[in-house]
Order: C-alpha cells, then sequence, then structure tokens
C-alpha cells in the first residue's frame, strides 16, 4: 500500500486513516462534507484534503468508507470505470444491496468491519478501532483481489472472514440491527420513566443508552437498507416478548 | 458495626462480606445450602459460618441476601421477634412484596442495591461489586434506623438514595428486568442462527450475550415477583418494536 484513500472521513473512515498513518502511509482523504475532511486532516486521520477524481487516479487502495446508501451510489457512478486503484472496499454494515450496486466496478470487493462506536464523525475516531476485530468481506471471485483486501485488513489490526452477503445481512440483523431497534425503543422509554432514571440504571441500562446515542439517522438507513431482514427478525422478537409475558401468569 | 451476618453467602452477600471484612468487621454467614457457605468462608468472604439462630441472636447488622421469594419467607419468620440487631436488611431487586412481608418485623429497612454481575455464587463475588453504585433503600419512617442503614451502605463503598417501593419496581422493570428478558430472548435467537454467529458479534451483541449467561432461575423468581410491572412494560416495548417494524417499509 502506497497511497490509501478514504472517501468519507467519519468515524470509520477517519480511524481507517489514523492507523494507516500510523504505519507510515501517505493517505488522501475526501469527504463531501467539507467540515468532516478538514476535521479529519486536522486529527491527522489523513495527510491531504483532495478532490475525488484525484482520490481515485492516484491511490492503489480506496476505502468508501459512508453510510450505506451513499456507498451504492458511488459504486453506481465508478461501474465501467477502468480502475487505477490495486482494491477498491467499502465498510457498510449491510451487504447485499452494495454487492449488487458494485456490478461493473473494477477491482472491488464488499466488507464490513464488526466494530463501531455510540460516537460519530472523525472526533470519535480511533486508530485502535479494529483491533482484535472481526472484519467481514465477500469474496470477489479473484483470488488475487481478496488476498490483497485480507492484506489491508490485517494492516488495520483486524480479522478477515469470508461472508456470504445475504447470510450477513440476515445475520447482522439478529447480532446488531434488531438489538440496536430494541435498545433505542427500552431507552425512549427508561428515559419516560422520570428524571431520577439514571440512580436506577446498572450496567445493562447503561449499554441501552450508550447504544441509544449512536447516531440516528445512520441506523435508519442501515435499518431501511436491511428492511426485509429487520422486519423479520424484529417481528419474531417482539412475538416471543409477547409470549413470555403472557406466560409469566399474573 | 462489630459483627455483621449475612443470610444468604451468594454473590451478593459474599461481596458484602468481603467487603465488610476487608474493613476490619468479623462477619458471620448462613446460607440454607451448606455448599455455598463453606465456600464463602474458604473464599475469605465470613469468617465463620452458623446456625440460623446464633447469627439474628449475635450480629448488630444484618442482611438477607437470597432471591426474592426466600427472603420474603425468611421475614415473614422474624414477625413479632424482639431484634437483638441495630438494623436488619435485604438486597432484592423487588421491593413492594418484600416491605409487605416484613410487616411487624423490627429494625428492618429494605434496599437494593443497583450492581450485580452475569456470575452466581460466593466464587463470583468481588470487594468492590458497589463500588460507586448507586443502593436504593425505601424509608422506614423512623430515621434513626434509615441513618444506621446508610452509615452501611457507605462502607460497602456504595451511594445510597431513598425510594418509593412501588416506584422502585416500576422504575427496574423499565432498566432491569425487562431489558434482561429481551437480552435473553435476542441471545437465543443470536445462537440459533448459526455456529458461526460469534463471528459477527460486536459490542452490542456481546453484552446481550453476556446478560443472558445471568443465573435463569434467579431472574424467574425476579421477573414472578414483579409481574404485574414486567407484563406491562415487557408487553409495551414488544408493541413498539412492532410499530417500528411496521413504519419500516418494504
Amino acid at each position: 500500500m502506497r497511497v490509501l484513500g478514504i472517501v468519507g472521513t467519519g468515524l470509520i473512515g477517519a480511524s481507517i486513516g489514523l492507523r494507516a498513518r500510523h504505519d507510515g502511509t501517505r493517505v488522501l482523504g475526501f469527504d463531501a462534507d467539507e467540515n468532516a475532511a478538514a476535521a479529519a486532516l486536522a486529527l491527522g486521520a489523513i495527510d491531504e484534503t483532495v478532490e475525488r477524481e484525484r482520490l481515485y487516479r492516484e491511490c492503489d487502495v480506496v476505502v468508501i468508507a459512508t453510510p450505506p446508501r451513499a456507498t451504492c451510489e458511488e459504486l453506481t457512478a465508478l461501474r465501467g470505470r477502468a480502475p487505477a486503484w490495486d482494491v477498491l472496499l467499502d465498510v457498510a454494515s449491510v451487504k447485499r444491496v452494495v454487492v449488487e450496486s458494485a456490478t461493473g466496478v473494477g477491482n472491488f470487493v464488499a466488507s464490513h468491519p464488526l466494530a463501531g462506536s455510540e460516537g460519530s464523525g472523525p472526533q470519535a475516531a480511533r486508530a485502535d478501532l479494529f483491533a482484535g476485530r472481526r472484519w467481514a468481506y465477500v469474496p470477489s471471485g479473484d483470488e488475487k483481489l481478496d488476498a490483497r483486501l485480507r492484506a489491508f485488513i490485517s494492516r488495520m489490526g483486524a480479522d478477515a472472514f469470508p461472508c456470504d452477503g445475504a447470510r450477513h445481512d440476515r445475520i447482522v440483523a439478529v447480532t446488531s440491527h434488531v438489538p440496536q431497534l430494541a435498545a433505542r425503543l427500552a431507552a425512549r422509554r427508561i428515559r419516560e420513566i422520570g428524571d431520577d432514571y439514571e440512580q436506577y440504571c446498572g450496567p445493562a441500562a447503561r449499554e441501552l443508552l450508550r447504544l441509544s446515542r449512536s447516531p440516528q439517522a445512520l441506523w435508519d438507513e442501515i435499518l431501511a437498507e436491511n428492511v426485509l431482514e429487520v422486519k423479520a427478525e424484529g417481528t419474531a422478537l417482539a412475538q416471543s416478548i409477547l409470549a413470555a409475558c403472557r406466560r409469566l401468569g399474573n
């Protein structure tokens, strides 16, 4: 990796930049939000803010680190273009729609680091965000390309594992998306019961409140992009809670 | 506090014993399960295992640290007895049924430390389990008695706060009991999706799995003793999840 390009310098993008620069890699960054790009530069997560075109032209590794919808749009716009990059990856929490959008995009591998934080933006970035974490990727069918992706993931301190896009989306609905939805609703009720609620919060309630501080707009987008799985698994969880309440007796 | 008596030397009772002995207080312990009492003794959480009668006769502070149902039975058996103790307290997660059972029990104050762990038994005890935690109590109406309880809570490293029993039970249904129920069901589904589920678990899923490892029999009892609040709040959470899933569209 000579030059790394990061499209979207939020929490994930800036954390990748911090880690890569720590190892001596030169990092170029672009963000549609100029403030986010400037903050990433000020925080040392990138060496330079550049135009999108120059980033795709000059970097051998490019990471698209935007929310799911913007990721799909970015990939659609790259279709049919001759890749100047050796490997292009995304980091979105949903994989099926991303893989579909990437049809005809050269040297692309879809991926998803199982890491994050309730914080957002470059201010919340940490060079060790991926240390010891799992990082899923959807094998591209090109073993040399996949090997380059795995080398990048390894550089981030994470453990790469291959997954099927549809199965990924089902599993993260269960392990992440539905828990996030339920946590948001449970936390809302905790805050409703009165100003003294914090006195009654043990570790579990504090984790619920932490999760509920995650950026709501980003999560709304993730839930919407994984709507079928989230609806199915969310409905099943709600039904099992109702059944358990009925079994409790009176 | 000259001599502390602990009835029930599980996670909470043994943690209280460890902390008290650390400060030089002599601690007598009783547990209906002789193995639990012996383990607490071996772990240094109590100085001596004694018969129940001797414990109530010789200790100036007595803690009933059994599950909710056994706590109510213990208190019922103490009704009308002339107290040899200066203060008697319980630590159960529900307060209304405990306060009712304690009618006619001398020098008693109902209380609940907002602390715990997914572990159980004296093996999981820690002297610092209550450090910096909140510890609720239902004022007895006897200010001198309440002051002795607050002094004890302070010795445990926790912050005492007064609460109403009915309001306590409603709030912990929201902050603790319903989250525990939902976590158990969500964790069951996570384990169902396949042997590879752990690869997909971020911090939120790991917290769910941790909560689901809490002792199920104890939790079944807590849920049953707070059944009205848990049913109402659990049903409301399930309905809000269903409504959110409907709003997600297709």
